[in-house]
């Protein structure tokens, strides 16, 4: 078989797994609690280790202590069972979290190289950004990803919700593949115009070897990709 | 073949493998360049995708904004290729960086419970912590299994080294896997005593589904340990 032919019976497969696998309102404009049971998906199940239920610390106090025009620092007093008292620091933001989206359109998928000031560097990334007030996150999916690379999205499913850093933050991080892409842009806000980078998919894992793909959350989103296509990387 | 059996045979392989795959000084005292060898390893792949060199912009000045016990928040003022100037924000941090530790004992996978901050409730991970100034990683994590779960590890390698956000931080995330545990507990710093929850390494892709399972760095983990194990994660 070629490999034309092998990432084509592969992507039949792998759309079909996508479907069975975690189910997304085809269109764009429909809303669904389907997008919510795919959350409710990823319950606590009952296992055969130890799970045992602590009883929460008190919280005694949440001060504000700095803020930027991006970042809020509370410090939270807290009593445990215990009787230990302590004081955490943690991020707070007005945003409902942000979005990452993995675009697949043909055998490719679709990546942006966009300067990041933490690293001083260009930093190769899936298209990203917050969840603007009020916005269910595939809505802002597909503004995202009409900003940074020009295309729209018919077909937005939900890959998996994380959380990073759960003992700073408390901003969801919605990974989501997006596919049926379509050249449709909005003006975005980015300072320069966004490279973009296209990677064939049979190649994916070697994303994983690239300095500039560092950001954890990006390898987290190819590898969530691979879950859902079942292809192994290596 | 039991599962019992099936589990063994396959740790042969994972151990075998993950000795071609990255390899670690054997012995924690041990210093060596290939721990950093492993890191150079993730350099950028001569690829046939686009990979357009684009000049940095220029940062114009650095100020300080905000800053608490844990966190500081800087401005860049930045000026692009094109000649638009913008601001941006970052949280420095006088750490060089953290660890994530993912213990394997016999056939089961190590973790604690423990309370966050950010989400308000207790949540699984694997053993974490910061490294102390000067502190080589490996030996940072040695002592985080010491604090955390009471246990030595004579055999730590390399999983992958991340950063996550690169746009707001510049801390890199070592993710290391510990073997060939012994009891050898240190006193922490935790304001309780850490639950601890064995998991059965055959059993591992369970936890994805679990809610306090959420955050994506340890996701990230254990799909570095799959990887490096090449087991599928279905």
């Amino acid at each position: 078989m070629s490999a034309q032919g092998g990432i084509s019976v592969f992507f039949i497969d792998f759309l079909h797994m996508i479907s069975l696998y975690r189910p997304w309102p085809g269109s764009l404009c429909f809303y669904s609690d389907v997008f919510y049971g795919t959350i409710a998906f990823q319950k606590i199940l009952a296992t055969t280790a130890t799970n045992k239920m602590t009883l929460k610390p008190e919280i005694l106090s949440v001060t504000s202590v700095a803020r930027s025009r991006l970042f809020h620092i509370e410090q939270v007093d807290l009593r445990f069972n215990n009787g230990t008292e302590v004081q955490f620091e943690r991020l707070q933001s007005d945003s409902a979290g942000s979005v990452l989206i993995v675009p697949v359109e043909g055998d490719e998928l679709v990546l942006i190289r966009e300067y990041a000031v933490g690293t001083e560097r260009y930093e190769l990334s899936f298209p990203k950004g917050n969840i603007d007030t009020g916005e269910e996150p595939h809505v802002a999916a597909c503004r995202e990803l009409q900003e940074e690379i020009g295309m729209a999205s018919s077909n937005i499913r939900l890959l998996r919700r994380v959380i990073v850093s759960p003992a700073y933050v408390n901003r969801p991080i919605w990974i989501l593949l997006a596919t049926d892409l379509s050249v449709d842009p909005l003006p975005g806000d980015e300072p320069e115009e966004l490279e973009q980078l296209r990677w064939p998919v049979n190649r994916m894992w070697e994303l994983l070897e690239r300095e500039d793909f560092c950001d954890g959350v990006n390898q987290l989103a190819l590898y969530a990709l691979g879950h859902v296509m079942k292809v192994l990387p290596y």
